[in-house]
């Protein structure tokens, strides 16, 4: 597979997740083929954008007849390494963290959580599944170690999230996505995503108050 | 307050959220002033570049000084439109809608979630706080118009976001804060933000994979 990887914006990255997360709702067996037009109309986007973003990492589909589903599907998995199981933890084990857990997402994709930590004495042993029970902080390290744990979500609250990812990282872990809101400070080697929850309302709010003062 | 509201980017109006979040953090009783130094540093980003943000909107802080930490978190709360209260509810009571149900950030800042919704039977009628119980998704069209509620956080799963998004747009709601993966269809009139977790973890996946390939 051909990749010009520096050059790929991450909008095209965004919108292959949203491909393929297409992809893996729609029934591949009443669905064999699917158009860039029809893809494109469910995911927002338009066909010449569709093909321009799959055309930095090959060529797919036949011209004319559209894209083999299920070849399509396993292929962008691959192009975004969701093809296997990333081994992954959930700190902070409060409603968003529940939520996480309980998210059918990271059973139908690569994200497979083997560990669940918190510091609530109150929480710690309590089974979250049948493979997991809710681990002290104090042993993120140990445990990201021991079982090589790719990628840690952080749903701490702002005040543990700096210690819980220097723990992660002292563990060996490689990537973070962090929910506190608060920036972390990570090494350049670790790759950190945030998800801002209250950035985003703030973002709404602003572009509310603009619309209004027009 | 001089605005140039076309050229602001939205890179800029993520710190602002940044900075307010820390902001409204930080005690104002032992720092009532604040360099743009330790701003910075707390929140990741050069003094040069929180001067920059804030010249968007006029004039701020006494150089060699710093800003009044009380005033600045007073005014970026203006610009953002985070001052007064914004009527929000929460459609899609499973995990994801009670932690935002329960999140502090919502205490904290300016929005007011008033009603939630769900379309589970068995979840209808259950009481969240003193003030909300949780009603029936048939009745978001009514309710957000009787309570002039402006945003609604979608948090139900994919299937069900466009029909929830529909209602709420009849019900004349102005902003939309979308969790489901899925894309909703919305008028231009409607302000649209999506968090998309599953996103976030492709494109962590993705990073991590290239890293590896490397």
């Amino acid at each position: 597979m051909k990749t010009k990887d520096n050059k790929i914006p991450e909008a095209t990255i965004k919108r292959l997740s949203t491909y393929v997360n297409y992809l893996g709702r729609l029934g591949t067996d009443s669905n064999p083929v699917i158009s860039s037009e029809i893809l494109g109309e469910s995911c927002q986007v338009s066909p010449a954008q569709i093909r321009k973003d799959l055309s930095y990492f090959g060529e797919f589909g036949v011209r004319g007849v559209g894209y083999d589903t299920k070849k399509l599907e396993a292929e962008i998995k691959d192009i975004l390494g969701i093809n296997h199981s990333w081994p992954t933890t959930v700190i902070g084990v409060g409603k968003l963290g529940q939520a996480l857990l309980n998210f059918d997402f990271f059973r139908n994709h690569g994200f497979r959580i083997i560990a669940a930590f918190d510091s609530d004495p109150g929480k710690i042993g309590a089974r979250i599944t049948d493979e997991i029970s809710i681990l002290p902080t104090g042993d993120i390290e140990k445990t990201v170690n021991e079982k090589q744990i790719s990628i840690g979500i952080i749903t701490t609250p702002a005040d543990w999230a700096q210690d819980v990812a220097d723990r992660l990282i002292a563990g060996g872990i490689k990537g973070i996505l962090n929910f506190a809101p608060i920036k972390v400070k990570v090494p350049d080697s670790i790759i950190l995503r945030n998800v801002s929850i209250t950035s985003e309302l703030d973002n709404l709010a602003y572009l509310l108050t603009q619309k209004k003062r027009q």
